[in-house]
């Protein structure tokens, strides 16, 4: 059945982040998943659970994959290479699921709100790690922890705007874009040389890592419900 | 009566960007701004107008700005410091209207959304135009147009993510954001040393320029119609 869940929600995500959370009902999502109402409610219950069950397939994948993939890397430039690789990549492929995502949690119950927080908030940690380390093997002597975290966030910026503006034809791959961000990121764009890393083989290494990247259908439900 | 519009389109925004485009209405934003609806319908016929007035004030009062501060500045890292200063200062003090102006034009009246994507463009190469000549100063060989777009668009996106993260407790000041954009964009986070710009003298510079921008309150109306 978790492939069921895998299209349902992929379906779900295209639908609300078109119409919006407000502008969608439980009868639109059964018509275009192909349900009868009562199938769906095999899935969720509401509006609100479906916005969960997205939040949480979508975090929980990203931070388990990044489990796997932050042990193949040794350095900290390579592992920022590996999470905006990871980060990008599979928003571009869940893009509408992304849209969804950045609606936050005011809509769910409360328990649920906390459950995707602390979720988002462990992914948001090993993001800082990364940075950390990162300014730390590069000598910074100033390791203030809001700077840290202000450029942590400056990384998301960087990854998480690039749906409203993106589009191949116009602007490239996504693999330009992962490039693009890492060499911004760790130099700017004020220097011509970036040769530290060898990109070509990190980023070889790191399409077949991502070829493992499925999303996750089975989690800990917040009211010990299994939906698998 | 200039005042009258600056404070509705402030208010509206606020309410807009609370309740959403389609959870607002008339009625709300009547007593919101604390008029007649009469009254308000002197300033814009329907919510689809007041969206084309928010977006038409924010970006006009933008480029223009820039096309003043511009001129005050040769080099183009001081371009680029002063560009981020007024984009990031401004939204800060204008985050309803940021939020508002983040939904695009889909709702917009055609000729309305044509007006707003045509001043959209106008900043966004402004911006363009602010990066293409940094690279071309610090002899960037590889004078990609599709990556100078890309990296303008990041730049944007460290930019315009800062709502859905920033806490002045947490994080620091709008300054000190300022500065790590300015810095990480320019010579990335592993460089310790970004002592080619006298950034004191250039924040103090910026302050004084930027206490001469205020809200733009009369444009030419896409219907010819005056509102002030």
């Amino acid at each position: 059945m978790s492939g069921g869940l895998e299209e349902i929600l992929s379906k779900s995500s295209r639908l609300m982040a078109t119409r919006g959370f407000h502008g969608t009902t439980m009868r639109d999502l059964a018509s275009e998943t192909r349900r009868s109402l009562a199938g769906l409610y095999h899935y969720f219950r509401s509006k609100e659970e479906l916005l969960y069950l997205i939040n949480t397939q979508g975090f929980t994948t990203l931070t388990e994959a990044w489990k796997t993939i932050a042990g193949e890397f040794r350095s900290p430039r390579e592992k920022l290479y590996a999470f905006v690789y990871l980060h990008v990549t599979y928003f571009s492929e869940h893009m509408h699921e992304m849209r969804v995502m950045t609606w936050g949690t005011q809509e769910m119950r409360l328990d649920r709100a906390q459950v995707i927080r602390d979720l988002k908030e462990q992914y948001l940690r090993f993001a800082h790690e990364v940075v950390a380390a990162m300014r730390a093997a590069e000598g910074n002597r100033d390791m203030d922890e809001q700077q840290i975290w202000r450029e942590t966030y400056l990384l998301f910026g960087m990854m998480n705007w690039i749906p409203s503006w993106h589009s191949t034809r116009e602007h490239g791959t996504v693999g330009q874009l992962v490039d693009d961000i890492y060499r911004t990121f760790v130099s700017g764009i004020s220097r011509a040389g970036h040769d530290e890393v060898d990109l070509v083989r990190l980023r070889s290494r790191m399409r077949e890592l991502y070829a493992d990247v499925k999303p996750v259908t089975t989690w800990p439900e917040a009211d010990g419900r299994s939906i698998t």
